[in-house]
Order: C-alpha cells, then sequence, then structure tokens
C-alpha cells in the first residue's frame, strides 16, 4: 500500500523523530511504499496566505476559500509546494501524522499544514463529505505524543479527554473529507521514557503497523 | 481595565478586521487601555524551535519545555518578540483572540504564537493550575468566525458542537493557566453577511464589549 507520513518535530533526537523512523522502516519492510512530509526539515512555511495560490479571483479582497475554489476550477493554481503535498495527500492509501501535543494541539507548522493544503474545491467539496467525501477508501491516524501523563487525558482528568482535544482534527478535517479515522497512537510524558521503556514504546509501535490496515476504524462523528 | 486585542487575518477587509476595529473604538471609548498583536501584520513566526530562546539549557537535545523552564530561570531569556508578547499577556486585565476558524482550529499563525507565548515555567506552573493559576484574576475571550452556517456547529449538527472545537484552547491553554473565560463571540458564515448585517453584528459586539467585565464566566471544566 501507499503511506503518507508527516512529521512535525524540530528534534532528530526526539521520540517522535523516532516513532517517524521507526514507521518508515517498518513500513518498507512490510512491502509499503512510503512518502514523507518532514515539516521542520523542509522549512514548511505554515502561514497561510495569498502566497498559496498562483492565481488571482479577486485583487480588492482576500477571501480564502474564495480563491481556493478559484484555484481548483484553475487547474490547480496552487503554490508548488501545496501542490506536491496535496499530491502526496492524494496518492496515499494511509496518511499518519506524527507530532507532539503542544497547547493542545498540532504544533503550529502542522497546523499550517492543514490550513494550506486542504483547501476547498479540492478535499473539501459541496455534495462529498464523510462518506462521500473526496478522500473515501483512504485512512488516516494521528500519532500524538504529550508532557504530560496518561491519567490527566482522561475524561475526569487534569486536561479532559485526549478523543476530546484530537476530534476537531480528526472529525472536522480527517473523517469530513472523507478518511476513515483509525484509534490515535497517543503516547505519554514521552520526555521522561528511559531507554528501555522508549524501545518498548517504539517495539509496539512497530508491531501495531504491522497490521494496520485491518484495524477498525473509530467513530468520530458525535461530540 | 488593560485589554489585549490578538488579531489573526490577512485581509483588511475583512470582517475579523472590522470586529478587531470596533473592539478597538468601543473599548478606547469607554476609557480603557489598549494593546494589539495583528500577527500578518506584524510577520509573526509561528515556527517554535531554538529562535525562541537566547539561551541554551542542552545544545544536544533540543527538548522544549526543558529550555522554557530554563528561559523561565535565566530572567526569561526567550527572543525579543516573545518577551514583548509575553508582558502583553501579563499586562492584560482582559485578552481577546479574534480569528476565523480555518480547519477547525485558529489559523497557524496564532496556534504558533500560543506554541511560543505560553511557556512552560511562565505561564504554565506546578502547582500553579486553573483558580491558581499564573493568569489568575484575568478574563479571556474567544471572537470566532466560521464559513459553515451555525447550525452545522451544533451538537447533532454536521460539524459538531462549537464549544468542542473551542474547549481545547478555552480550557487547556486559557483555563489551565488561570483565566477566567467568558462565552464565545461567535459569527458564522460571515463571507454571506450583507453591508447591512455585517453592521448588525458589529453593533452587537460593541454593545456587547461595553459590559463585557460584567458578564459571568463559563464553565470550560468537563469534556
Amino acid at each position: 500500500m501507499k503511506i503518507l507520513i508527516v512529521l512535525a518535530h524540530p528534534e532528530a533526537k526526539s521520540f517522535n523523530y523516532a516513532m517517524y523512523q521507526t514507521a518508515i522502516k517498518t513500513l518498507k519492510e512490510y512491502g509499503h511504499e512510503i512518502k514523507v512530509t518532514d515539516l521542520y526539515y523542509m522549512n514548511f512555511n505554515p502561514v497561510y496566505d495569498r502566497s498559496n495560490f498562483t492565481t488571482i479571483k479577486n485583487s480588492d479582497f482576500l477571501k480564502l476559500q474564495i480563491e481556493e475554489m478559484h484555484a481548483a476550477e484553475m487547474d490547480n493554481s496552487y503554490a508548488p509546494e501545496t501542490k506536491t503535498e496535496q499530491e502526496k495527500v492524494e496518492w496515499c492509501d494511509l496518511m499518519i501524522w506524527q507530532f507532539p501535543l503542544w497547547r493542545f494541539a498540532p504544533p503550529a507548522i502542522l497546523k499550517g499544514w492543514t490550513d494550506r493544503i486542504f483547501t476547498s474545491g479540492r478535499f473539501f467539496k459541496d455534495g462529498g463529505y464523510y462518506e462521500s467525501g473526496t478522500m473515501k477508501g483512504k485512512k488516516a491516524i494521528l500519532s500524538v505524543t504529550t508532557g504530560s501523563p496518561a491519567e490527566t487525558y482522561t475524561k475526569d482528568g487534569f486536561h479532559g479527554d485526549m478523543a476530546g482535544i484530537l476530534r476537531p482534527i480528526n472529525r472536522g478535517i480527517l473523517a469530513c473529507v472523507g478518511f476513515s479515522v483509525l484509534e490515535s497512537e497517543t503516547n505519554y510524558s514521552v520526555a521522561h521514557l528511559t531507554e528501555v521503556e522508549r524501545n518498548t514504546v517504539l517495539e509496539k509501535w512497530s508491531i501495531r503497523l504491522k497490521n494496520i490496515f485491518s484495524e477498525p476504524t473509530i467513530n468520530v462523528g458525535k461530540y
């Protein structure tokens, strides 16, 4: 199968980077075809403005959704780096996002990737949401790390439940454009893992990935 | 009172910009002192990495939380633009974020502002969360616009309820560091407003702001 792995972490020695490398290695070993988007390495610009397009629909008043629809009509007149990323998303059978939870959401560099890539007219399309979304038939999974421990991310925990924190992404973006969403891979307090614990988690991730295509999808439908 | 208004929109003709200007004008008229953070105008860099600090705790392995704690100990050795923004947040009695909901979350430029500004050791502090948080006594409000209509952002609506979408911010960041959170100002389908409707909404916002300090805070505690 074809797999896109998106990484948002600035440190090559980080646990996130190790999870990313483990995914690449494991999935290649199992014969999958891999493409990657290492956002910090690419120096990806997350600020969304007119530079995301090579055409202009209205030079007088920037309405991004209008420009997005226009770009879709104009043979996808997005900026080259945006087009490349959009094509990777459309190419894959499975998309993995590997990121640390910063301030209860993905790092800005990943948020900006979603701002620029998941455009109206190409991904979000009238009459084609959820079960009939443009990305129908593809799977997606968030692989998330935290600083705080697991018990703080439960319904009655200090921060509230992780499913609720991730739901705007899992439901609002991924499921809405048609992805079948898999249970998020969540690893907590990763900065405090010992070498042995770290290797155990990486091994668990590797084992999970072997059978990732036979996992059931989760319900992200209702709050 | 002292009020900080943070804006994240690239278009000066936008409804968001009009809401921002209305807030400035109204609050000044009522004798408040205003500071602003217009993120696109400032060309704010939302990518969080080592450049957020002027000191280094560990040059070999970047762990951002460790660097944050270290910077707090080293007389706040954050990058100058970060320090300026942190001081604005600490200065204000009320903080308003004015932004469009893009891909079910704030624009990356605002997400990155939270990544870089709300650091551990200065805002998130052990033993000082929620009721005893560092920002205790201050109020905060999100003023959000959407493309989709209001009925899609209800519990049984197409996208799920807006309170759930905003909860990671209202609870995870604002309430967690001690802000008393006010009911979000939500305006839907703003691209489709007529001139008359637009003026009506702006007038409503202006009226709301007059009594903003007497509004009750909302419960963001539980999912």
